[in-house]
């Protein structure tokens, strides 16, 4: 005996990765009391995301506009291209503030589990971009997950650009700040000592 | 360089309980890619709820209608009354199938801490339904937290209700229904060992 409206409600919420039923019911709860504080101002913003929002033909990002605003941006280093597998991953490296160049979001890795090759992924427009005439990337950047499929595409990357001349770079593996060794998996603590440096 | 219309996406989801800020992010990344199939029906549906769900007059429950599709039903028992602190409390019930009559929602309980007396929640209401002239309720079940504040709400509830002659109950305790013992608290046990019935 829900209202049809609220139920509706409730079932495309809980369509939202980390809601299931149980927290789409107290999430639409939470609405209904919030009404004019949140409720409306939500489904606004969603509708107006919805209808400004797009994937930017250069890198593959989020934006309002096309060329989004790092690809059009003066002041970001051309000549250094980060490669991500997800929009998640630039807005992480985003918020460190450690990178001032471009991106390339490919969205994904490849994957032999999943039948993703080359042609499912923003892989050409990558090669295009770093080898294209009159391009000035020198650096490619390759920010891609510690695990087989990421390696697997990095590597897959590393090889096309071999012997264009662009050097091919990798995140450096090791402790994470303010991580603790007792909880570091072996991998990591191997890869960290493996790479030491002078203290 | 999140842009300006997903930023405020992101922060205005991130209020919802049970997201923070990642979850926000990871759900907002999820609507842009599932934007005709979930990102515009949800926003629609959001916006649709708020304009035509309201509070009961009579029950406090939440419906697309005034009096609520419970309170109209007329194949509902009128005697028999159903007090809950929330909505979702009332949702639970409805879902179990064990209770056909009326519901009456609180709005919280009574709080000595957060200083919530009668008047701050939908107390009057109650026992104007319940003692008023004319009314045919014959038992008030008092379907409250298992809490402190739950029980002094009950308790007080009780109190006001003495002398009426109408037959006021609360839900039994015992051993969740799939529970094992092992993991069960002191005070469920006991309880469930007070009331116990013959096998």
């Amino acid at each position: 005996m829900i209202a049809g409206d609220l139920e509706r409600l409730i079932q495309l919420l809980s369509r939202l990765p980390g809601l299931g039923p149980r927290s789409a019911r107290r999430a639409v709860l939470h609405l209904m009391k919030k009404r004019e504080a949140l409720m409306l101002p939500l489904a606004e913003a969603m509708a107006r995301a919805a209808e400004s929002v797009t994937l930017c033909s250069t890198c593959g990002n989020l934006d309002s506009h096309d060329p989004c605003g790092i690809c059009r941006d003066p002041r970001r280093d051309p000549k250094l291209l980060c490669v991500v597998e997800d929009v998640a991953d630039l807005w992480a490296l985003e918020r460190s503030g450690a990178f001032k160049g471009g991106y390339h979001v490919l969205g994904g890795t490849l994957s032999a589990i999943d039948g993703r090759g080359p042609d499912q992924l923003n892989m050409g427009r990558l090669l295009e971009r770093v080898t294209g005439e009159g391009k000035d990337v020198e650096e490619v950047i390759l920010a891609l997950s510690a695990t087989v499929d990421g390696q697997t595409t990095a590597h897959y990357i590393s090889e096309r650009l071999a012997g264009s001349g662009i050097k091919v770079s990798r995140l450096a593996h090791g402790v994470p700040v303010g991580g603790e060794l007792d909880y570091l998996d072996d991998g990591t603590l191997t890869a960290a000592m493996k790479a030491r440096r002078p203290a």
